[in-house]
């Protein structure tokens, strides 16, 4: 079995010294790579000083050239938000618009940095919003250059207008366990075809 | 008191036969709109064929005209969709599509049919959904015409990837309900503001 | 080289009678997917009578059972679809409402029956739209079982508040012809790697 | 005439020192509604060191104190953004955030300190995503206390996949500039009738 690893993005306001929702739910993706022998590691965006933009590089003391590398090392990489007014958080945002800047590394025959490589999402919020947080994050990945299996999403929510938070349930929700194992055994399998068979030239 | 009426259509897959979450969610927003001396009626979409397009009349028996006088004479306009994979249903966006016709229905001053009339929105589901839907509706009836205070939206889903459905809770949400009393409020206010104001000229 | 099949779902409001330009790109979709030893069919969706609802069957007269079985039998089925207002067209939103019902249809080790296919997207309006349609479809098409690559979307837009049509075109801009050659490119390759490993067991 | 005051949040990338479309249109905004009597400052977020969160204040040199208070005190708020990857920037996240926040600064009779003030939306970009980008705006604007008018939007994009910016231009399109009238004539009637009429108590 190929041995593969995978990289969680984790995109929460807050930086390490906060407790995160999101964070737990990467970490417990992590956790079912683990199992597909797939070894990962966690970067909280915020702790981090990255800045605004669409290059590879700002410059500046920008901290995402050293992400960036994590990212182009990984076989999976995971963008796990929190939602915002139904919506991913800026971080997120701020992630995903310094990924855009792959659609510009290509090699010779056109195809991007990001080929070959498989993307998953985790979202957490205390209500409503996975299904929209997914469909952008979905397409921004896609547009990049990752591939996504079917199910590459869990995630976790409350009744409407609520203010639980996933890290303070008495247990993960048998549902969102179950979506996790899903993710896990879906990316591993596409990655590992990948890894073996990469993506024609352009 | 200026007396107003508003107009529900209810964008259930179902036709009436069928209990609909979102047909209660919308009778319970006329409800409270009555309160505030609004008279209201509300079509289930479903039960009428209702044409696909983009033009106020598709002819062969389309039942739109029929429904767009309703939807002219009213002051509100609410609109009450049920969420389908974190989604408007395909009648909502049929509904929207046709009220598109209006950009093109202008006075000899340039204002759409539609100006001076509040939009409001009530989104129903098991789970996750409320705040992309509302999105989607509320840029949607921005484009073609209507106004929107402030709350104009009120919601029900549940826990993620849970299958209770809003007509068989035990009793109403407090949240939504009191939501919905906002929607009601803020709705009739802004349309006796409209009905005494028309916008300028274009 | 596995010979393969492709569908393309044709989302447009109207029926063939009327020339459409998501037919027009479907069909440019296809001649790529022919170039990779993929032999492909269209169906304009308004030419039949699909029922709204969220099952495989709807009865009385229900034309999707027959279009589910062609989705069952290709190895890549394309999504197709107008802008209306910046979104997908409600026939398209009809379309990924019955594929929903795909997520209770799994075999005795948990996979949907959509498993190992390839989506793919094709988006086309007068101005503006592309990319939310395209999110949303891909999250769709994810939740119900479909795998996506990278840049599995072509499209064609014009400039802000124009109305040309794409079939009226003097000549397909090359930027969408280049981009609907690595689509074909992309799913064709993803495809076969899924034909010969299976996702694992649930 | 009640005389005005606006605030246009301009929510580019890129500092003050780069030139910007976004801060160009929302310029062209406040030119329309100083033909109003709308009296408007524009400043560009991205200059002033906003964190990351969802209250008034996250203290630590956060500059969204300062930036609040001149929301507070405007009528009419613009959000003015970039389009990246067919959606909102970071930046524009960032602002929603915050403004997120006034859902729990709500005076006696549970009405938020935005309730009575006009949003308006400028949104720019190379190509695509303007009615999508509307869509979150609106959504999120409507959460957190604001009135839109119809049609409260202007916009441009080019057409798909082309890279040609606002800025560079010869001309301003005539639709564009249109819409930019009818933005500032619909906002300001609107902004009018609230500051004599607020909404009654929750």
């Amino acid at each position: 079995m190929t041995s593969l690893t995978a990289l969680a993005l984790v995109c929460s306001l807050k930086k390490s010294e906060t407790p995160s929702s999101s964070e737990l739910l990467a970490r417990q993706v992590l956790d079912e790579l683990a199992e597909h022998g797939c070894a990962g590691d966690a970067i909280r965006v915020a702790d981090h000083p990255v800045a605004f933009g669409v290059s590879t590089d700002e410059g500046h003391g920008d901290a995402w050239p050293t992400i960036r590398e994590k990212v182009l090392a990984a076989d999976i990489v995971v963008i796990a938000t929190p939602i915002w007014m139904g919506q991913p958080s800026s971080v997120c945002k701020m992630v995903l618009e310094r990924l855009d800047a792959e659609i510009g590394e290509t090699d010779e025959q056109g195809r991007m940095s990001t080929y070959g490589k498989v993307g998953a999402i985790a979202v957490v919020g205390n209500e409503d919003g996975a299904h929209h947080v997914t469909a952008q994050v979905a397409q921004a990945l896609t547009d990049v250059g990752f591939t996504l299996p079917p199910n590459a999403v869990t995630y976790w929510v409350g009744e409407a207008m609520h203010g639980t938070d996933y890290r303070d349930l008495a247990e993960t929700p048998e549902k969102t366990a179950g979506t996790t194992r899903t993710l896990a055994a879906n990316t591993t399998h596409l990655a590992r075809l990948l890894r073996d068979a990469e993506y024609p030239p352009a």
